[in-house]
């Protein structure tokens, strides 16, 4: 295993598997490529040849679950010098439709580059920066592609879809559309140019872990 | 719809909204129930009568997406008085393994009733009270059914199953054995008898929308 990619849906990364299996050129019937994690329901995990495809559910919390046991498991497999990239959606913030955005530094709901993880009842802060390298060569191959835009941007990462991401749609929203634009101007003055719910755990426990990792996300309206 | 029950994993709640069809002797094939939400990787959802089961994936940011956007449809769809269950499973703490715990109240790390929502960069104090009737009346059902210990406690949510939860043996673990007994010894000590991921918010959540609800979770080992 030399990349794992990671997103929120088991489907989305089912077909992500089988869309590697066929761009590497790997022999046998990609689609028909089984989830290596079939007995439980924390998370689909699929194999194209030296790329692992799992999903990791919503959140923070989910993500982290996974993620403990990926790294876990590429340790006893003795797996080197792996890179992981989230590849999920985002919400995109003053750039267009369809944008992918390669995260520079995930911050949290005040735009600091930093996860808050609670270790028993202490709150440890971790760094959430991101392998600069890799942000860069990731660039580099947006370059060959041009059938959308990309960019590199800060990612705000949330507890929350309705009320941290000031949607204004939710079951309860206790601020105006005026309070929302404001929170999201000053996201964007930021640096921050999506918003999603995994970046900052993602990006600590990697760089804790020694996994070389990336994400890039694709920004809906 | 009057009931509506909630648990992690899509395919167990397909296999408990069988059950609901069976024991309700619904008419039609109980095994062959549509997933009413199959268009999305977020949740799945079967309705067995009057009764809704849907799934929630791992952890509060997970378990609030589904509430937000069930609270919404329960309010469009007219539905009034629904009670909602979530029907989860946890670790136990000093009980039997196979125990039923009924939550009277949700807890957060430091064994406060308290759900700390981040809404913006504002950081809003709601309350994890559940509803005590439904307590009672859950407690009172399981006096019929001899088969596990069912018993009231205190439910402890964390936003983390590795670290947050005292587990010794993830990817990384900072802390003792030692540590990790004292911390479990003061959670049960203020009343705890179970650890899950989604309770402060599910109580905070249902709350403040005017949903009766109640999490009733078996322990595990």
């Amino acid at each position: 295993i030399q990349f794992v990619c990671v997103g929120g849906s088991p489907n989305r990364m089912r077909a992500f598997a089988q869309f590697m299996h066929k761009e590497l050129g790997l022999a046998g019937d990609g689609d028909d490529l089984a989830d290596i994690c079939a007995g439980t329901d924390r998370y689909a995990m699929y194999r194209a040849g030296p790329v692992l495809s799992i999903s990791h559910g919503m959140g923070i919390p989910s993500i982290s679950i996974m993620l403990h046991e990926l790294i876990k498991l590429l340790h006893h497999a003795k797996c080197r010098d792996v890179t992981i990239i989230r590849i999920g959606t985002s919400g995109g913030l003053g750039i267009e439709a369809g944008s992918v955005v390669i995260t520079d530094t995930a911050v949290d709901s005040s735009f600091q580059p930093r996860f808050e993880q609670v270790v028993l009842d202490d709150v440890v802060v971790r760094s959430t920066e991101l392998d600069k390298d890799l942000v860069e060569e990731l660039l580099a191959c947006s370059k060959e592609i041009t059938d959308f835009p990309t960019l590199v941007g800060h990612t705000l990462c949330t507890y929350d879809f309705y009320e941290g991401q000031g949607r204004l749609d939710g079951a309860l929203c206790s601020f105006s559309r005026e309070k929302k634009l404001e929170y999201l101007k000053r996201a964007y003055d930021a640096g921050v140019r999506n918003i999603e719910m995994e970046s900052t755990a993602f990006a600590a426990l990697c760089g804790l872990c020694g996994l070389k990792g990336e994400s890039s996300c694709t920004a809906l309206a």
